[in-house]
């Protein structure tokens, strides 16, 4: 399984960082979980320098591309010699955005017709180009995931889990994370937000409800 | 005002960038914030690389440290080398630690006799250190609060945030980060959290309760 954090100059460091440590957190040997990159180094909004890990190119066969935000996005999605590097299919593979990502992804042209979820700065943005914005931390189109909210990434995260695995290993990770004296409720708050998108296939045999799942 | 987030090898990424993030957020000119770290570069326990932004001895002088947390604590606090770089005084700085950062404070002797909230994981390592551990979010004792989940880490966040300015800019910078269709309920968790751990010096005159704050 490969998944790649998209990533880039001036990114807001909540949103790339905490489905890169969710995601980590499940160890499983076989998931390659990169922090993709148009360069070697980036530096985020907050002026923190990192390594890149990956390549833009790299994400056109990942399994899963979770599309961070950032404070140059709106100059990004302008910049050919960037976009035209990103080349995403969400027949084979799992698309997720946080916040501005939602707005690379109407860019690409990802998100079709139907509402998506992003920040309230960047939704004057996501409206004119020409796509709904709903006032919930996330939504999700088969395989295509918007959130909004910095701290809604850790819901995104929990669906692109459930979408690469299954419902309990995301019902798992949420726990974790949460805070101390606050795992179940947070838990069922995550899986409340996205279990309504998530196929069939994603709970386990025999089908329980997911707030049951771990 | 000069903020250093304590930041290792091996370190947490949401443990020190939530907070990282959520300061830098309030474009406050005379605020400095920096991830400090033991050398010029530091590899997170995901395998990110991030470059330092101060060193250990800077935190000396710094009117805040944010001790963040990491796979790698356990031997940490036993080396000598890098513990005696690391100078302390909750008489004259706001001390917050997250997860395994209580371990650390623990080690410093700067938690005294009084409970501390830390992750599951590290729990039994701060128990063995003679401190008490608590089954909720945060806790604080004058200048010094400890934290427990990774995402309690905005809680922590928010506290350090009243303690350097006010309850208010807490408030707003807790709803900002929140997702979005969920700030209200977040913002008023955080806040139960954090206000019986303020001074009375934190809130706006005329006093005004917390909730009601932004």
């Amino acid at each position: 399984m490969k998944i790649a954090i998209l990533t880039f100059q001036g990114f807001n460091e909540i949103d790339s960082l905490v489905a890169f440590r969710m995601l980590k957190w499940l160890q499983k040997p076989d998931w390659d979980i990169t922090v993709c990159c148009p360069e070697a180094e980036v530096t985020s909004m907050g002026g923190l320098t990192i390594r890149a890990q990956s390549s833009l190119e790299e994400a056109s066969d990942a399994d899963a591309v979770m599309v961070g935000s950032g404070s140059l996005t709106r100059e990004i999605v302008e910049d050919e010699a960037i976009m035209s590097r990103i080349k995403l299919d969400p027949s084979r593979q799992v698309i997720a955005a946080q916040c501005s990502g939602t707005l690379m992804l109407a860019k690409l042209g990802l998100l079709g017709g139907v509402p998506a979820c992003t920040d309230s700065a960047t939704k004057p943005w996501v409206k004119a180009a020409g796509v709904e914005v709903l006032n919930q931390p996330l939504v999700a189109h088969g395989n295509v995931a918007t959130a909004g909210g910095c701290l809604a990434s850790a819901y995104l995260t929990g669906w692109t889990i459930a979408m690469l695995d299954n419902i309990e290993t995301a019902s798992k990770a949420l726990y974790y994370f949460a805070p101390v004296g606050e795992k179940d409720g947070f838990r069922a708050r995550a899986l409340d937000n996205i279990s309504p998108y998530l196929p069939e296939r994603v709970y386990a045999s025999p089908r329980r409800k997911p707030v049951d799942a771990a």
